[in-house]
């Protein structure tokens, strides 16, 4: 591994830096809070690649007039089961904080319900949301699309994004099963992050330009990323790119990368997610039956139950370890 | 390849021999013809681990006494987005049948509904459910267990089944795209194929009985599979368990296993099936959108939509090359 500088900063620098950046750059105050809320739980639960990495691709984005600083996400509730937010060309976070609750409501009522946001810049990871509608004792499933940097399995041009696919099963009393993963083989952030430390990424993990395995991952940012898990992974990677794409009825990868300016910021695009009551669907006692299943893969040797590594890294309060070359760029970006 | 003796049936002959069986062994004429659409689907569309193969063991489960061959499936639909099936001990089918019209009535009101199947038997393949819902212009999802064939990702107990998930997307005026497919590396059945005709399997499929990789697929009967792609793969096959038992209410797949008399057949279990409209959650025009997005799919080389191959073999009214000592052992089942 290489050797980077860091410097540590606590969640309460990272939380005042990146306010102040938002802020200075044309970010309201909802906005800003939604915004600040991401990076910092990110940077709190250790996912580097989605906290104050992704600041100066904000950045750009809100300079650029590609996104909408001041945006007022609104509301179609028409149907009960189909909350429709039209998030007026801002970032996701607003938007989801404003639908979730929605969300949850019409899910606790109806059984299940169905989330689409529109018009949206998504940039970010998506456990919060399905983590919020988990502290609602509610299953949650969300799927978000980007620029096609993935080749269906048996090709080697680019259709899907990285097409992350977040689920968060409730557990009364205990943290959520969280699972959160690109359904490329590895992450477009986490080929970028390995690409500036300098290190090799696993055969599998993309193609070069010419179509051939490589595991340089400056020469995949150059050619394409794959699907995890080949054929089967390339078909959830179709799924993830048809519910945000198709079901929520907004762009697909290849839509978004030809209405986007290239600022360096998120494309523009869609994000499903949905929510499903135990409690209604599978009746009471469903929390005792699952945590029985639980403790069968808790006692199984080398297996860990996914969100394990988030949840532990979030009862830290220490300073966090963050690029010092990424800091100063984020410093330079106050105005 | 080893050479293997093959007799041909035409769907026919499938349908009159599955049929002659299933009706003398203790099944009515609903659940007959339910069993019996199964079986000929399969072998027409050239899914051979889902057809006749699995006739000796509906047999063995309806001779044992363990599943009801004269079910009356009962629908409870006290919630409008909620269907829950209860399968009176019987096979899928039958409650599949019944209960799948009602889900699509459900999402198309209400833009988005799930429906349970518990008390049931499930040993088939799930594309002709998600499929009947895309004949009916809505997204299907469903997810099955069963009992734990496959150890989660780090592990090396089994504590999964090969839980398989489907997905189909509604192209009206074409075929859908239908994805189908075990989450374990390989389906079990693929496995006991390879095992009956002494071929390797690629390493990653599964352990033997020591924990040690190995292609020898008897050796990994006597061990345990392993999930397709990994901590990822490992993460859908979970969350496919948590939707067919913690979501269904009915049996995991180690309860499954406690509960099972290991006659041969399927264990008991639940079936998770979700019904999306397109039209209501993207709107109208959603069909064109997606469209565009099949043909860019389409025009990328070497990459094929899933489900074309069981398409284009479903064209074929030639007899099917079913395995010789398979027919004369189903044969010998009438009475």
């Amino acid at each position: 591994m290489a050797e980077t500088a860091t410097i540590p900063l606590t969640l309460e620098d990272i939380e005042q830096l990146s306010r102040a950046v938002f802020a200075s750059n044309g970010c309201d105050e909802p906005n800003t809070d939604a915004l600040v809320r991401t990076v910092v739980t990110a940077e709190r639960d250790g996912s580097a690649s989605h906290g104050l990495f992704r600041v100066p691709g904000y950045i750009a984005s809100l300079r650029s007039g590609k996104v909408n600083g001041r945006a007022r996400p609104t509301i179609d509730n028409a149907l009960a089961a189909v909350i429709k937010v039209h998030g007026d060309n801002g970032y996701a976070p607003l938007a989801i904080e404003r639908g979730v609750p929605v969300l949850a409501e019409a899910a606790k009522k109806l059984g299940i319900a169905v989330m689409t946001i529109t018009h949206s810049y998504h940039f970010a990871a998506m456990w919060p949301e399905v983590e919020a509608l988990a502290a609602e004792d509610l299953i949650g499933l969300a799927c978000v699309s980007s620029k096609p940097y993935v080749a269906p399995a048996g090709g080697s041009e680019a259709l899907f994004g990285t097409n992350p696919i977040s689920f968060a099963w409730p557990r009364p009393g205990k943290m959520p099963v969280v699972v959160d993963m690109a359904t490329a083989a590895m992450a477009h952030g986490e080929i970028q992050l390995a690409a500036r430390e300098g290190e090799a990424v696993p055969l599998g993990a993309g193609l070069d330009a010419s179509g051939n395995d490589t595991t340089d991952p400056r020469e995949i940012l150059q050619g394409v990323l794959l699907p995890f898990g080949g054929y089967k992974g390339s078909a959830i990677a179709l799924m993830v790119e048809l519910l945000a794409g198709g079901a929520v009825g907004d762009h697909f990868g290849f839509e978004s990368q030809a209405a986007d300016n290239n600022d360096g910021g998120p494309s523009v695009g869609g994000e499903f997610i949905m929510a499903i009551s135990p409690e209604l669907v599978a009746g009471s006692g469903w929390a005792e039956h699952c945590e029985a299943f639980f403790q069968r893969y808790d006692a199984i040797e080398g297996a860990r139950l996914p969100g394990l590594r988030r949840h532990d890294n979030r009862k830290s309060n220490e300073p966090r370890h963050i690029n010092a070359e990424l800091v100063e760029r984020i410093r330079d970006l106050r105005r």
